[in-house]
């Protein structure tokens, strides 16, 4: 898998899906977000708990969106891929792509999420705004890679 | 409805349901917990989320259980039915039945919860812990009523 | 309420809120398809229960977007406001904003949906692809209002 | 691992945990169902999305239970460990203990699920019935093994 490409397997369970036996269109949004957490502790030296509890620090979307090709199907494992669209000052652009287990081709979904840097420490007086991306963590998803397509 | 019976119609959602089309077992959980939350204002006399951020307690569950006797299928209105069954003092034990719309004979699922109150305040030495039921609280339920079955 | 705006009031649950105590991102998108399902009976003449297990048509989405300007707490009770903002063929866009209750200034959250028309008879020869809007229903929708905002 | 254990590692995920940042307990039950499922290709032989959707059986459950011991926490991995405690003529009991990562003492949670073999078959007469448990899928359960404990 090229650099810059975090990747969570996913087993679509049976309630994951809806009585049409596809996965129900908000579980993917769930997908995206597990991709994001577990991309933490496997590229950026950290799990999301402790960027959450510790660092009092949260990346909760401003916007998300996602286009369906083709349905996901109970028992099936599907792959998501995250990359990192953009970087700014205080936000971070994630794309997400679902595939059929390691097949290019056969591609399920696609999304995006741009989230805020939010300072969730509710004894800031900045509590609730988004800040400025922690520079250390800005080096580490910049060794990650941020490409936008 | 008699006293001591609170009741919150719920409808059943395409999301709610798993590929058999009826609801997915783990969901009833939340149903009982959703009736629970509705109870606290409109017979408590305050609402469960000021329980729970200004009181600093909740209600987690110790045990909980369910006997399924008919499904609930994608399109139905059912209502669940809350009673308390038991109060300790640091306890109580609530019991639901879920019945087809206001037909008594129309029984879906019953259930039981053994809840404690939890002292929920980070800066307290008893964070974490059961603790009395508050008195007042206590009055007010024993005036919804309490009964073994 | 203008024509034209179908709304559903949401209380949020317990169960709908994450660690910090706001509603999980993907829930809103069930908020979104839960709208859309008391639309039908509210505004089309029946249940989405009866378009899909009888009429065995589904409205699957294939575009999906929202954007977050302020959280929604556990303890508030929202509306979501739904309009249809395009018909086309085989495909309907829903527009969808979420706000303080009765509020019009406290904007929370704003969304889109374009849906496909999806047979579901496993028995067509049409099982799983578009197909044209029906007349009746077009109609129907054509009453309550198609609006581009 | 003894013989007759079938274990499941769950990753604790923020959408799994509520505004007491802990697993919202509703979600333990559906651990409980991922665990049967990954039981069926791990120990069965065939996956549980084909036992539905080939074969037309099911497992759905008519009593389950649990005890929470002690919270499971946002970014934990803890294991669900499954073993059969009884088998009957049509119906078939789970026992389930949730342990902190391979720490024997560290127990939250232990569950129970008596199931049933249920025809999910709309072409048979016996449909929405339980009937027998398969001879070749009693006699790998079987070879699992069945303990009361």
């Amino acid at each position: 898998m090229a650099a810059g490409v975090h990747v969570l397997p996913v087993e679509i369970r049976f309630g994951d899906c809806d009585p049409a036996g596809i996965v129900y269109f908000p579980r993917f949004f769930d997908f995206f977000h597990q991709t994001m957490e577990t991309w933490f502790p496997a590229h950026l030296g950290f799990p999301y708990a402790e960027f959450v509890r510790e660092r009092k620090l949260g990346f909760p979307a401003v916007h998300t969106e996602a286009d369906f090709a083709r349905p996901c199907r109970f028992g099936e494992t599907v792959e998501v891929r995250q990359r990192v669209l953009a970087l700014g000052r205080s936000s971070i652009t994630f794309g997400y792509a679902i595939h059929g287990l390691s097949d290019d081709a056969d591609l399920r979904a696609t999304g995006k999420s741009v989230c805020v840097v939010m300072n969730l420490d509710e004894r800031s007086p900045e509590h609730g705004r988004a800040v400025a991306m922690p520079e250390e963590l800005r080096a580490r998803i910049e060794a990650f890679g941020v490409s936008p397509s």
